[in-house]
């Protein structure tokens, strides 16, 4: 492997993506940001946007501004249906949060399966997809029933379907896992589920954006994301949730407000839910947040996410190989190493990773910890160059071989 | 009555808040805007707030904003207390959305009175409102007792009692009514509630800002409201909650989302709900909107609640005085007429409110429109003025006057 920046640029000035860069607000050009899978950086399209939505549609339109902002949700909800999710339009919606979202989808779900029991997901899922489940599996008095899953391998499909009897209601997974990046078998895993009766409910919060997901192709049935990382819209951006057509007449969701009704604005008696995806959402939107997703989701469709797809699998294969020639075992890899089998961020183990990440980040580059003893680098592909990839990792090497990392302390960190 | 916009200066000239107005971005002066109880408007610190945080914050701290962005829910929640609901520390905070929130809330105060079989809330209930309480109702099998209430004179104490008994659980009306803004006598109410051992919920929407929100002297339990309103965060800005200190360790609300646990960031096994109002936390919050409310809360604190109450009261009683004087029995009252009785807001009944709305929005002046035949006039009174109503009522009158409304026909609107 050539080790050279040189090489890296050479790939830089390959990259058919590359130019998209030149999108993003980027004014710090010292600092090696590697953690867009946390939070995407601020497109320039979006700044100017939401000035533009300040002033002139809040500032000026007033009360006027909801004539356009009453379809941001639903003309996101269309892109991100489009261009990143491969679905059909009208199964994509903006609301809410990736927590609300997940509360609202797992309850239609275990609505439509009356009398069972058990709710099935993985002990490797982000905290408040088991968190969420949990609170709906107590209320219920159903069985969470947790996977064991290698927290460097990701989700074993032939362990889920061991865990699936007639007894199953629910299936809730991450496409791609937020500790290791591995991408699970959407298509198995929803195969397997859909043969007992249940159904299943995808958390693609680190893969809207990063890899295809095969949503169409698995007949998953539900899903729910956000936008704030490789979306890049922005700190608490809504979230989307995906309802596959055939299912919406069907499903209900257990928040009623007044965006899901049918006929919102005629303000009527009872209770009707709308039609569409509508039903799903409940109270008025975020408008800045909206927009941020739009732009987001514009820049994303632009780039395509099968490119987007390739150049992480690029950056992150580049990544563990400049990690094994410069670190060798004193850092050992605990993600897939077949690029087909990650998302866009790959992840590292050593027992010092927490003061290793506050010494990266004093010598300028952002990086993520993550429990147990895990330092994760997300390589959001629409603007991180191999340039940075090789300057991120040289840096990293430096904070091990000169011990700097050993002035911080093992203090457990915030992440988000 | 003085008719003359002479008189209508001379009470802008004697208003002790009036300079607030050149505090917010004002980039039309010709409109006469009436409908800061829909969509409050932009002050200007907001407007310098946002650009930083989308800059500075996100787009040169990126990740590291969440140092600053983690307290903001929770610090706007303070102010909001402090200042605005008079409530302690620690009983309020920024979340999701007023429905979400009345769905959390209505859910925590059920199940901390299990085996009673009533929800009571009134047919002039905001429409969410009534949707979602007929949700929670419907999935628990409880009855949802609607008290007949007056629309133009607000929920009757005495009609709410009578429907009390030992079996209700919760009792949910607004503070202000959207539609009259006739405010509800939550002292006598909570009382009542109390006294057969139910628990009540308010919503402040069109309360927060624009009157004295008896909370702490009514001991009313839980209160959610919006901040778009007289708050002026901007369109779909963070709604907040308010659990009364002494119930925040006993009552759990249905979503467990990671930002309600305890110890968030360890991201461990199983929920544990938060040992403060955070409980009632679900997801990732909305950055920019948090900002907008926290400069929202910080306007109106420096104004002061009881000084914008008065202003609001002087502002809707002028108004009544021009709409006699000028119009006489061609529009009536649909508002109590004791300014006391009211919120910011006042109504008006006529068989032709749908065109008369249309014909005063093409003379620059923006009403609401609210079934059945209602013109609503919103008064918000940081920034409106004795002459913006003097200018606003005579166009009003002019627009009657002519016929010029004849022209437009009887689509029902679209409110938010």
């Amino acid at each position: 492997m050539d080790l050279s920046r040189q090489y890296a640029e050479s790939l830089d000035a390959q990259d058919p993506i590359g130019h998209f860069r030149a999108q993003f607000y980027i004014p710090d050009t010292a600092l090696v940001y590697f953690d867009g899978n946390s939070l995407g950086r601020l497109p320039l399209a979006t700044r100017e946007r939401l000035r533009d939505a300040i002033d002139r549609e809040w500032g000026h339109d007033l009360i006027r501004g909801w004539d356009t902002w009453i379809d941001l949700a639903r003309s996101t909800g269309d892109l991100l249906a489009a261009s990143v999710l491969h679905v059909l339009p009208g199964e994509v919606v903006l609301s809410d949060s990736t927590s609300v979202n997940l509360y609202k989808l797992a309850a239609a779900a275990l609505d439509a399966r009356p009398g069972r029991g058990v709710i099935v997901t993985d002990d490797d899922n982000f905290p408040t997809d088991r968190y969420v489940l949990e609170g709906l599996a107590a209320a219920r008095g159903l069985e969470l029933r947790v996977v064991t899953t290698d927290l460097d391998a990701g989700v074993d499909p032939q362990r889920v379907a061991a865990a699936l009897d007639d007894d199953v209601a629910l299936v809730c997974l991450s496409h791609v896992a937020y500790r290791s990046g591995a991408i699970a078998d959407m298509v198995a895993i929803t195969t397997a589920a859909h043969r007992v009766g249940a159904l299943t409910l995808w958390d693609l919060c680190h893969s809207a954006g990063s890899v295809r997901v095969p949503l169409r192709e698995s007949g998953a049935d539900l899903a729910v994301g956000c936008t704030y990382k490789y979306l890049n819209a922005g700190p608490g951006a809504p979230a989307f949730l995906y309802v596959r057509r055939d299912l919406q007449a069907t499903l209900r969701q257990p928040i009623w407000g007044w965006f899901g009704r049918r006929d919102q604005f005629a303000m009527g008696a009872g209770y009707e839910p709308a039609g569409s995806v509508d039903r799903f959402l409940v109270g008025t939107p975020p408008v800045l947040g909206g927009y941020a997703a739009l732009e987001g989701a514009r820049i994303t469709a632009a780039a395509g996410i099968d490119a987007l797809a390739a150049k992480g699998a690029a950056l992150t294969d580049y990544a563990i190989g400049l990690a094994a020639a410069w670190l060798g075992d004193r850092l050992a890899l605990a993600s897939p190493r077949e690029s087909a089998r990650r998302g866009s961020h790959v992840t590292f183990r050593a027992p010092e990773a927490w003061p290793i990440c506050q010494a990266l980040k004093a010598a300028g580059v952002i990086p993520d910890f993550r429990t147990p003893e895990r330092l994760r680098i997300g390589l959001a592909p629409l603007y991180t160059r191999f340039v940075d990839v090789h300057e991120g990792m040289a840096r990293l090497r430096d904070v091990v071989d000169t011990g700097a990392y050993l002035s911080y302390g093992a203090e457990l960190g915030r992440v988000t």
